[in-house]
């Protein structure tokens, strides 16, 4: 049935611009959503910004409390999405909790915005 | 005064972690929120998603609500808050508008998240 697959074609493709590539489908799109509502935050920027200029890219805890002016709490709330959301990692050594950034973890927002 | 600038650098430096380039200011991190809250929407990043996968990665507007299911009203304010935001750009051609992706927008963020 040639003429179903055209019309068919005609009403998937719209009207002028065609797709050389696969965009998100809706359910990639739930999820990239709530990694971006993560970085959506103007204080777990800064505690990112921080890790990531830190040496390794790992900073304790201790040190990310005073330059963002926040409580001890507050900022373990924002670390804790900050981890949830894969853009750092916890490991606990002795007294401190230490964040090291996730390499990488911003690829997939990346990919979606550069032209292939 | 040697004494008191010793002072200072250890209340401002903290317990451990040098840091070895400049965090965000607060003000860059304000700014930056704002930017990634145009990203943290389902609907905006499956519109802009399809622009990236378009030939020149640029897309007619008429071809934006048909794969996301939304009324052109909403399909028209989500792409008017991604032009704000930096990430597309609109030209008007005939009767459609056409929303082309800007490269590196998302530069900001991933220069932030990648070590130096």
């Amino acid at each position: 049935m040639p003429e179903l697959l055209t019309v068919t074609d005609v009403s998937a493709g719209a009207c002028c611009t065609p797709l050389v590539r696969e965009p998100l489908s809706a359910e990639e799109a739930e999820q990239l959503a709530v990694t971006m509502k993560a970085l959506a935050d103007p204080a777990r920027l800064r505690l990112l910004s921080i890790v990531a200029a830190s040496e390794n890219t790992e900073a304790c805890v201790c040190d990310l409390i005073e330059p963002v002016g926040l409580s001890q709490p507050t900022v373990s709330h924002h670390l804790k999405i900050l981890t949830a959301a894969g853009f750092l990692t916890r490991s606990k050594r002795g007294t401190w909790a230490y964040y090291a950034l996730v390499p990488g973890a911003l690829d997939r927002v990346s990919k979606l915005l550069v032209a292939s």
